[in-house]
């Protein structure tokens, strides 16, 4: 399976990001995971949500092809892991090529972006940090593959 | 508030437990919040799953006490952010002077220990590695000390 996922900006926390190096060096190891690290909106007031996710929006518009698009989403549908793993199996055999997971920025996702995604998920009822948010897909994203493949997984 | 975190055994993720320090040391600006690693169960082959849970809750046992509980558990209550605010906003109010959560290990708490808990709570629906799930609950402790100190906290 070949997967993408887009999120703007680097991860800031140094640890977090050797964390998630390490999840895609293993998630490689079973199937293709890109991640490319789009346009940050930078030097502009928190109060101005709706630009910050103008601009973002459309720095994760450039790096979107015919793709299968999940968006990370507060009100998103929450699945089991079970669930997870046989929504990417059910993928695997469907016509788009890739799988394109899309994670928001500090302030989120814009409203209209996640529209015209194919899939909108959320990870928990919680709120989590975006950085802890991209970590999470990442254990997700590795933990479904081993099942996929036949592996035994680290609980 | 006073929080104590019981879990068998060091994370051993090294990265995973810088991160799990920041956080600590977050959290203890605002309140205090200690972790205790419980006694783990070692060289102990994982079909023994019973026996593993048996050990590890007698070990966490031996920090308890008379606190109120809160364990980790797969089909514990989910809560939003803000739900997990309110609650421990309560709890700062309630006799109990000590919040104790408790994280299982490798392969999860005996179902008699989390019996006696007064809360059970789920991070999600979705299941993440138990090295995860100890930085996502120290990550929605400092969000609701953040929300309950005043503070903003970075999204």
């Amino acid at each position: 399976m070949r997967f993408k996922i887009l999120w703007p900006g680097k991860t800031r926390n140094k640890d977090l990001r050797a964390v998630e190096k390490s999840y895609l060096e293993k998630i490689n190891r079973m199937g293709k995971c890109e991640v490319f690290e789009t346009k940050e909106a930078k030097g502009i007031s928190e109060k101005n949500v709706d630009r910050i996710k103008k601009i973002e929006a459309a720095g994760l518009e450039k790096f979107i092809k015919d793709d299968y698009i999940i968006c990370l989403y507060d009100q998103g549908k929450e699945m089991s892991s079970k669930e997870f793993t046989r929504f990417l199996g059910r993928l695997a055999t469907s016509s788009k090529k890739i799988v394109c997971f899309v994670v928001g920025g500090f302030m989120g996702l814009e409203d209209s972006f996640v529209e015209r995604a194919h899939s909108v998920l959320s990870l928990s009822k919680m709120t989590f940090s975006h950085e802890l948010c991209r970590l999470m897909l990442l254990e997700q994203i590795y933990r479904s593959l081993s099942v996929l493949n036949g592996r035994q997984y680290a609980k």
